[in-house]
């Protein structure tokens, strides 16, 4: 069925048998290449129906379908013309791993992160309007996604604009994490313990059980209480309140159902919809039904059994998780904060061992950083664990509620620099830029499992303001021994001369080879530094390069503009010291993995040295040497 | 009875009709000082009985009562030590227009910004839980900033944790300006048409209609429908869905009221509540009463006319206005978004003409951004105005939905640099540095009236990504002669050597200013450049200034980590040119008018020439040039 495919309007000439047999199809095709090249199996498959079902009712070109993250909607990649490609799922050059307006047409607006697809759906909405086209915009947004502020600031917005636009609320009551939040909570009991059409039969049996001549009063009165009654006939008053008809529960593994569902909204309603439909992550794959959790996101995995691939290593995630047990065990004012994302930053250990001192507040950035605030202000110690990307979040927060007031969060930003197969919507190349210019914040970055270790330890102590730790996705390589924090000082890990290289965080390793390689070619007896702090600078230590360097290289995972290296070049502006650094351009960098990309940008460490030698000013020096 | 009030310890003992005495002293107080000073008259006014009725029955010293955005919280000032203090209101060195911790032991956390209180209050809350302290966290939020995604995101979280704090809903059917969203026409629909109590005696006048056997029956069949039901007892199903207990809606004005119900709640409820408080902007202050949006944040005024003192001149804010009025009656596809500041940001004209091309999404800056990006993905020609320093809260949606996605988005960025007497929380010195580090972005800077229009001309044909127009708050000079823009172009104003001055905005007329002090005084005619754009530097222009320049001395009210001044170090880096960079110093500025503030940072021209003066390099051009 799927090889007949060439286009969604093909789709739209099935019927729900062959439907459902094109659904079983397009769910072993995301198995295989999920297998292969991994990505968020479990999300797709889950919502491989609904992207059928609206692919039946909707052409896609006409109605635009905004998918919320993104990381559901394989099904709808692989049916929109993009089913050859599939196999390059992310991978470079290949497909992304999310929707991109760059890459299809079907793809009404580029996503990532979580919560935006209402707001976009809604500026879609307004702007088919005002140009008086066709169509619709449909958002999908998963349960877990509703909780983010933002999408809440739509709804909001929506319900009061009315106009007519779908929101499709993929309730499969779990998210990246068990979802939290009084909402959720909201959501499941009603789904639970009071069914929209146990309700309907309860009300109407009771108006049933009155005489009639008291019944006409009883509808009348009832009538008379208008809305607020009508609450008992569709409880999620919550949507209705907010502007939106709520239509639901519906199974949103049952494509007939789906299809009825989106036909009969399409052509008969009005205004905002809301479409609560119930679908089970992993659903086709017993493994991601089992282990939706795992299944998620994950790399490559054997299909027959649902095992992972690549072997574990210990990640910085894992050592800053074992680190706040530590302290934990040690200072009981610790507690640890995450928004959703206790696995990715490994904060299960502690979730488990400390589980009245763990906070997990669902997808909500903005919150969680002024919560922990307010926790600082009456003396606990909050560790915030956050990905660098989501950070941009609760960008706000960081300055007006933690930073001004100097107060004592640690934020673990976990996932700094290039990410790999996420891509451009998730690599954490600016977070040292936009952390820079936040006065009172300390910023460091660990090249080793070791400095992660010794900075948590320095974190607890630093009382008169935030500290940020900064880590990148992966390995975290040991050193095999201790590293030594003291504050705002930079690691000298070998004195030479002529030339300094210093390299952040885990460009440190970048830095060690071309010290090598210069070593080796040039016979240049470099010094190598491990800055452990990004801010402050360890102003005495780079004047001293002064009096026998007039090189310094600087290596980053981070945006040239304003990142460490952009630090350096203020620091040498008017002195005789040349200053060559090395990061991410000034351009969103593409997804594939984190070698091919860092090759792509000639961020390894031949590259760099072959870019080095192109360079007049370092040409003399070396001349110098040799001379 | 005010003068005897030493602590709040005094207020304690107060009866409620010496309670009413005070409030009307201290409404007195607070326009007495705001006539004289400026500030946020009609929101204080209207939260002073608020503020009295908590003090009544709330230690603040043991309970922790944090005020969203805070500029409602003069009386609460006044009544906690500060009373003698208030005529420096907003005055450097003087009392803050908001809370602050260093301010007071009274304040709980410093504010400004919206939305944060819920989340602070939050965290205040299980710190104490935590500690083992006594009393409770009191967030007092106002309808408006309750749409902000944060409060939400904040609601949710409460709601789930389930532990005693509480919320007062300040409802003054009015926030800055007009409120708009889903969530406010519910409430004022619910005040309006359907209020709590005489929705409870119809539902109860419905069941006394029904004969005793048939009553019985009608509760029991009630009961089965168990909380569904109570929806109609309360109305207030919203809060109540999200885990809080609502009580309300309750005369806010009224001290006694609200001193039960406070009283009430403090002892007898458990768990998260919400207290919806009905409260008049304005309120004893004729004036305020009827014009409350003017009398939201004023300067000066003349208290027996609630006139302003101040005389209108044109503002940068006038200026966008009328220039996007102009830009939507020759392009259709023009439209314009707020965040709840139609007023401030000078687009009430355009919300005027064109009405239905005018979105104010309430106070909800991420998703301002995101309906923008959802409007131009689809052809519509957005302009974005917003203030700096909360375009901080839509940092991630500026860099995912729109730069990423290249959208002709124009955000114009006013307030930016020193705001003067709204201080830290509010002043725009972060925005060059974090909007500096997005690729695709184009970032202009008007030092004039005719920049500005001719920026917004501009911006109208950048269709390859979104545009960045930032100035700052007050006065637009004409420089009566139109500018001509060139995309990345710097204007050089004068041509002379050796030195280069470039102010970027209105610190242009700063270099103008100490470009004649060089000349008056060092007989040295500088090079004199209105860069225009911020990014992209003009590289062959600065390449071409090497020539016969050694220095390159910029100014700018931006923070001076990763503002303009750091591009140009980083392109000079390498080269023999020395750059002095003047802006805004690597910590948080205070409060006071603009000029203050600008003296204290050594950010006037003459201070700036003092301490170029200071400077080795300097001193050696200033010799040679004399030699």
């Amino acid at each position: 069925m799927l090889d007949k495919i060439k286009s969604p309007a093909d789709i739209r000439k099935l019927s729900i048998s062959q439907l459902i047999i094109l659904a079983a199809e397009v769910r072993s095709r995301i198995i295989d290449v999920t297998a292969k090249n991994g990505g968020h199996v479990a999300p797709s498959l889950g919502a491989t129906d609904i992207a059928i079902a609206l692919l039946k009712v909707f052409d896609p070109l006409v109605n635009r379908i905004v998918w919320d993250v993104g990381h559901q909607s394989y099904a709808f990649k692989i049916l929109t013309e993009r089913n050859e490609q599939f196999d390059s799922l992310r991978k470079l050059n290949g497909l992304s791993g999310f929707n991109n307006i760059f890459e299809s047409k079907y793809d009404a607006f580029g996503v990532g992160h979580s919560s935006t697809s209402i707001s976009a759906a809604l500026g879609i909405t307004v702007a088919k309007e005002k140009k008086k086209e066709e169509g619709l915009a449909i958002a999908v947004i998963g349960d877990g996604a509703l909780t983010g502020g933002m999408a809440l600031e739509a709804l909001n917005h929506a319900g009061h604009l009315q106009k007519k636009m779908i929101v499709i609320l993929n309730d499969n009551e779990m998210s990246i994490s068990k979802n939290v939040g009084a909402l959720q909570n909201y959501l499941t009991n009603m789904l639970v313990s009071k069914p929209y059409n146990k309700l309907k039969e309860q009300v109407w049996a009771l108006s049933h059980t009155l005489p009639d001549s008291i019944r006409g009063k009883f509808i009348t009165g009832a009538q008379k209480l208008e809305e607020s009654f009508m609450n008992i006939l569709v409880p999620n008053i919550i949507f209705e309140d907010l502007g939106f008809k709520y239509v639901g529960p519906v199974d949103g593994n049952n494509i007939h159902r789906m299809v009825r569902i989106l036909h009969k909204v399409k052509t008969n309603m009005h205004g905002p919809i809301l479409i609560h439909a119930i679908t089970h992550k992993g659903k086709g794959y017993s493994f991601a039904e089992k282990n939706s959790q795992m299944f998620h996101g994950l790399g490559p995995y054997y299909k027959e059994t649902g095992v992972c691939k690549s072997e574990k290593s210990v990640s910085f995630s894992n050592v800053f998780g074992a680190a706040l047990c530590n302290l934990a065990e040690t200072d009981s004012e610790v507690v640890a904060v995450t928004a959703a994302m206790a696995d990715g930053t490994g904060l299960i250990p502690f979730s488990e061992k400390f589980t009245d001192r763990f906070y997990d507040v669902g997808i909500a950035e903005q919150h969680a950083v002024t919560f922990a605030a307010g926790m600082a202000v009456r003396g606990l110690k909050p560790y915030v664990a956050i990905y660098s990307t989501f950070m941009q979040r609760a960008f706000d927060q960081l300055i007006h509620d933690v930073a001004l007031q100097k107060l004592p969060v640690v934020f673990a930003i976990d996932r700094g620099g290039l990410v790999g197969e996420d891509g451009a919507t998730h690599h954490g190349v600016f977070d040292l830029s936009f952390l820079n210019m936040i006065p009172n914040l300390t910023i460091m970055a660990p090249a080793y499992a070791e400095d992660l270790d010794a900075m948590m330890k320095y974190s607890l102590s630093h009382r008169n303001g935030p500290c940020v730790i900064r880590y990148p996705r992966g390995t975290a390589l040991c050193q095999k021994k201790n590293t030594e924090i003291e504050y705002g000082k930079f690691s000298v890990v070998d004195e030479g001369e002529k030339i300094a290289i210093i390299g952040v965080g885990t460009a440190f390793h970048k830095a060690l080879t071309l010290k090598n390689i210069l070593s080796a070619k040039e016979k240049i007896s470099s010094t190598l530094i491990n800055p452990l702090f990004v801010k402050p600078l360890d102003n005495e230590l780079l004047g001293k390069i002064e009096d026998n360097h007039s090189i310094v290289i600087t290596i980053e995972d981070n945006a040239l503009i304003g990142g460490f290296g952009s630090s350096i070049k203020s620091f040498y502006v008017n002195s005789d010291i040349k200053v060559f650094s090395y990061g991410i351009p000034d351009e969103f960098i593409t997804f594939g993995n984190t070698e091919e990309l860092e090759d792509l940008l000639g961020l390894t460490p031949e590259k760099i040295y072959n870019d080095l030698l192109k360079n007049r000013l370092f040409q003399e020096i070396i001349r110098e040497n040799t001379n």
